[in-house]
């Protein structure tokens, strides 16, 4: 019924399948969430706060911002749908390959999407023609690391953005879900900008980094009054107790999140090297916990994902991507074992390719 | 920031406060949820189906529907909100006092309500009216029983609203929310003319009588293109993974729908006894498991409100509900200890009043 394609959508494959489709830390549920979780029922019996005070004010503390700056949602995916409601009547510009949600958003709202697509050579920002559609646009909405590129807009470029925006009076969307996984993530992040630029946005989640996607738990950072709009179109209680408990805690686990970069920049490195090895593969380099790959040799990702799935491996088909055509997968960066399986699954792969 | 104003709002109040102002079974969290969450975490690493088919499945089972018929959401309160973009640019009768997320979620949407008052005397459904007004709206919404004065439409009353919207081509809302609390369910449901009437949209909620507000689970049952209509409004997994795997096995549960109907059954009689043994309080009958109460001596429910928080017991102050005047407050029914003391600070309470 829905639109928009997803990864990780496993209900339909065997339970054994690796989930390459989905990017999601592999370190599995943090410690910290686990104790809460253990017999620490009872605040399923009360609604969550309808406010959610201290949760908002974990989330401000966390990142040293006030409490009326930060809007909690279920999942990053609530914050873009009310931002599509916010967006009503208005023109927002989505460089393409992009999270679908963004456009499915705008376009449910009411408002207009303005397609610009990057360059597939690199998927590099441009920022030339940005400059210009800003002018005729309300917005733009931009993913940072990128899904499905993976790429990372660095600190002079993303300051352009900002400035530009700024000066124009132009809303900013930065969808931040996959920076935690970046070995900068404060250098590529827009918060230093927030009590500056009123019309920037952050959106944040906890679904990514600290393995929950089950949870629904996400947020927005942004100026006061710009929130308690985008919250005028919220259901209440649309974040459940369990999420608003484990949020308060999981950005504390400075155990999980040093764990986590030490798996990334190993794992990131030796999937890279060994991707980089296969003949008929192009590697994107990514700062994120994924790789977009094109097939080079006129195989179609559709039927790749099939051959994969025969061997126990799901992959990311990415041509429902706008932007991207039908030569392009994506792949999550998983813990060793399970990446030397996708190398090898891949690996047989292209060979039986070449013997056909 | 947000405008309707609800129960259970207890995170300003002191823990011990004893909560009559939310109207949650207080059997409390059923055996077969805690068994789901005996350390069965495995589920949050994954993101829920985002078709839900096992949890739809599992509802239309239990119903004896298809599940097609069946659309999931966050609380019974996204599936008002999702009708509230679906009324978008159409006209809904809503006869108050009622819940006031309906109307809320229809101004929300781009829609119109109109309000229609029932008599105070009774808050008997105006029958007549609505077979008039009917004709010139889209369609009614209605709570059964209601929320918050908790009378029951029977059978006769209810099979003539469906005829009428059947007839005249009308939506028919029916929110079901307390319809597990009333001596026979099946009787009062608009279940039975689910299969016949297309425009007929009945709403679930596991909130209430599963005592789960804070997991967040409720469902609309209804024609198949409707509830497809209604999902383009959704965002993608809105309902957590938890709600789902204990959504699949608490309908199921007959120990705890036995012990819920023995307590529901003896408490409200005993309640009612009690309450209306009290001079200055008018009790209005209720097949819910709350109480509406009108202060007959001319105090306010805002105050009587400050004065039983101070006796460690939180009721509804019911001023905010459109068709109530100051003197009316809403409680639960819960455990015959708590029970006791409602009657003893109400007791209290009204003996200050005449002593003043």
């Amino acid at each position: 019924m829905r639109k928009v394609i997803h990864g990780g959508d496993i209900y339909q494959y065997p339970a054994e399948i690796i989930d390459f489709s989905s990017n999601i830390n592999p370190l599995g549920i943090p410690h910290s969430v686990k104790k809460i979780l253990q017999g620490n029922w009872e605040h399923l019996l009360r609604y969550p706060d309808i406010d959610y005070r201290a949760l908002r004010q974990n989330i401000a503390a966390y990142h040293l911002i006030g409490e009326e700056q930060v809007l909690v949602g279920n999942g990053a995916a609530e914050i873009i749908f009310l931002l599509g409601n916010f967006f009503r009547g208005k023109k927002i510009l989505i460089p393409v390959p992009a999270f679908g949600e963004y456009a499915e958003a705008v376009k449910l709202g009411g408002g207009e999407v303005v397609t610009l697509k990057r360059d597939v050579a690199d998927f590099a920002l441009p920022l030339e023609e940005i400059r210009m559609l800003l002018k005729q646009v309300d917005g733009i909405i931009l993913c940072n690391p990128n899904n499905p590129t993976g790429q990372i807009l660095r600190e002079p470029e993303l300051r352009e953005i900002v400035e530009l925006t700024y000066t124009l009076g132009k809303y900013l969307i930065l969808d931040e879900a996959f920076i935690d996984f970046v070995p900068e993530p404060e250098k590529s992040s827009g918060l230093k900008w927030l009590k500056h630029h009123s019309q920037l946005i952050i959106i944040r989640a906890y679904t990514k980094y600290y393995a929950l996607p089950g949870l629904r738990l996400g947020y927005g950072l942004g100026d006061e009054r710009v929130l308690a709009d985008l919250r005028r179109y919220q259901m209440p209680w649309s974040v459940n107790s369990l999420a608003v408990e484990i949020g308060k805690v999981v950005l504390k686990d400075r155990e999980y999140q040093q764990l986590s970069r030490e798996w990334i920049g190993r794992e990131r490195n030796f999937l890279q090297t060994h991707l980089q090895e296969m003949v008929g593969l192009r590697i994107f380099p990514t700062e994120a916990n994924f790789f977009l790959i094109k097939l080079e040799n006129g195989q179609i990702a559709r039927e790749l994902k099939q051959r994969m799935i025969e061997k126990g491996v799901l992959i990311r088909d990415a041509s429902s991507f706008v932007g991207l055509d039908d030569s392009y997968f994506r792949v999550a960066i998983k813990e060793r074992t399970d990446n030397l399986r996708l190398i090898n699954a891949l690996t047989e792969a292209l060979q039986e390719y070449k013997a056909e």
